[in-house]
């Protein structure tokens, strides 16, 4: 059985690719899988339904899109890698690690140092907390591999 | 039976106060739980059990003898109302959103306006959002009194 | 312990209070519960979050407000009675009925014969099909006292 | 891994074939499921069992027959459309989105504006509101390919 | 708490009688719950529901309404006891085993030596074999008072 | 995906050929299972594990080395067949059958007309009753292929 | 509603009494409860049902019973201590740490420092460790008083 | 679909080895997981997430990194064989043991004779209990191939 791998959190940087290549790179056989991370294709996932003035109802017909990707993607996921990056407010990021915490699906977060504060509640029902992609990467090397 | 209420998020205004005696001039059978929010005592909650040279660990301590109580408090709850102030990151609160949605625990979410864009995937899962308190005490007075 | 008994479907008769005096004259421990019934409050549950243009999204809201309730209790009762009559639509009386199969709690059905064959996917699924609000009383006084 | 979509409801339009046809049009790997939409065999499907001069049992029993194959359909998928056309009660339609939203499993509705309202409990817990297969065809391949 | 303990099976000696008595004289604080034990009442639970020629339907029916109750009962419970006796077919209690069985609830038996083998699938998931019903009443002695 | 049916219940006729037989025969995706249907090695299935003077260890044993297969083909199953004959007390079905009403995964029961009566609370709990292998054969093909 | 903790595992020091005593003196609305900690009386649980010759069926005998008890006062706490003294080999201890772990149940556990590496799997699952019942003491007043 | 079997326990001996090696001999569609056994990589599972001063965070780091591996396999088997040896607490193995327990996951396990006693707790939740290596052959061989 491959093992399944989802990434949650930061869209702006390329630490999804980091790890995919790096999991590539010692043949680990891993599906990783995410939500849409393009960002505009994302806000605009629920416009085809209908224009909507209110700026709410089309955040709320896009999230509802978007969640029944996430949804099914997390909860058929034996790990989910959490980002938290240095920008934005990323509570969707918190979010996803609180569905896992409540699924009993295992996740590890990935994040700087100096916040590890804020974030101590998330960290606290993670299975590891690591700074790199590299760090993630021999996380399932280990996993898999032993 | 009383209606058990759990009050997620920020912990520098009063809000938990406002909608308590919201409810309590209204007569609602609710009783209302959080986590402890002197932030002090909620920082310090682990370190009766040894001192740690690590930040990281100290937090880690006391955020897991937090989540003991939190942890029951939402598993117990029929509604978790999740504030978002104007400060701090509030990671908690959206984690506690999450662990919600994947219980099936019904939640509202407390915010301004202008963070609506960033919350949507909390706002998604919730069942009302919510910018003042007086708006948390009707929706509490509706549902049990109709 | 006292019996849970939540009344779902029609609002346009008095069956619910049929059952309740039933229930009472024969002495019977029944707490009853049931969805807001007054249709005017029902449809404005969500109102007081702020007006909507679109119908479609002032309903979204109230509907949401009602299910914290509805939901709740649902998932409370020992046995749900959901009541179809002869007007409307009455697709959350069929909501209910589904609701409460993929919980596996019991229901009992009310209607009139005349609808038997719409509603064969409802009864299938039901513990009892009921035509009379007394026979709804007896199945309760059965099934308390033998 | 395919993606699993369930049909529900209407039996008297081709919307499911119109779904299908837009979904292999653009490439989706998506399979398909639904109940037997043949009426008359669906009315039929207890009658090999032995003949019944009641047709509340006649009924009983092609449903439940039915509800072998459609719970099991249910259960397995990750998302479930459910249409409501112009005619007839549909109650089957409205108890399976009840069964997936107890389920946890996202569903999204299919239909006119003109039944907005009677439908506002079972759209209120649906994932998403279509009014052509189109933008159903459209939110599968969002949900697939981004 | 008090301790609930649902009695399932043989309706025709007064096993019920002895251990609710032998659980009284040792001062236990435990519920007893059963079906309704009066086989003519228990047959007739569906007769009110309206008259039917087809021996398996009046049956139907009447199980159907039995089940209301003894579902409910045996969900609440702590601890089943599931007596087999020496005539009947006694399916139902061994229905009842492999509901709890599957439930996790813990059950014990109460049957004589010489039906063993038959009993041995249902006595395998079981938490004690008692012959007497001064062992079932001992059992619940050290379960409450050690 | 193939459907896995389990066949539960009497072991001295050739009931589960003929529905193999039969399935195969309309070509139809079935994955037929049960536990081990040799009566002798059933009973011996704990015996390498060591000799017991006692009858009961003896079949206590052999009976949780069965439970090993026969929890997790069932727990595997799509549907169930529960078959009771005309000799035997046949526990073992009917905990079956209890087992599966509490998993909620569906079974038809296969018995002739005269043990209807004891067997009103398993077949209260079942999709169908059918008296014939050929009854069962053609709810197969129904449910697989409409 | 009071807070219930379950504790166990070493039975030959007094840290149960310490444990109660500390909450008592500072007003906690804790329920305690364990295993049958008589450790006579606990191997001779299931003596009352028949003597055996093997010691491995006295000893299963006796642990179900023993089970039906901690079973469900576990299944019932809210928070569970488990105490690993530095006698014997406790395994009942570990067992029930595993078991709360699956169950979601928050554990704690208590022991001293030279025993930390053949704990890791067991204490990696837990929300804290303490080497002392004070500290236990301190959470538990924590958890309920802030 | 294979069998699943997760070996858990003792690291010292080849008892994996030659479960394996009889399995094969048998020609046994089984698909063997397990822990880590290299003990030192298992001790160091968590090292490359940064060094660590204190023991019990250098342990507790790499017990939850090991989790994540351990957790995904033992929810994935169909059976888990426990080992303990005669060395060492071995607490690990008592802990998979009562986590299969909660989950239902039925485990047999493999121990000698002069350990019983202690073990009684775990034994009495196994489908049984082997002392060699060839009778957990022979069970799987009975599981599967009757």
């Amino acid at each position: 059985m491959s093992f399944y791998v989802y990434l949650s959190g930061e869209i702006h940087t390329d630490w999804r690719d980091e790890i995919q290549r790096g999991a590539e790179a010692k043949g680990l056989d891993v599906v990783f899988t995410s939500a849409v991370i393009n960002h505009d294709a994302s806000d605009a996932a629920g416009d085809h339904l209908g224009a909507e003035d209110n700026a709410f109802w089309r955040d709320h017909k896009s999230a509802k899109v978007n969640a029944i990707r996430t949804k099914t993607l997390i909860e058929q996921s034996d790990l989910v890698v959490v980002r938290f990056g240095d920008k934005y407010k990323q509570w969707n990021a918190a979010f996803d690690a609180g569905y896992c915490a409540a699924l009993g699906t295992p996740y590890v977060t990935l994040h700087a140092e100096d916040i590890v504060h804020p974030l101590k509640e998330v960290d606290a029902a993670a299975m590891a907390w690591a700074t790199t992609t590299e760090q993630v990467v021999e996380i399932l090397a280990y996993v898999l591999k032993g």
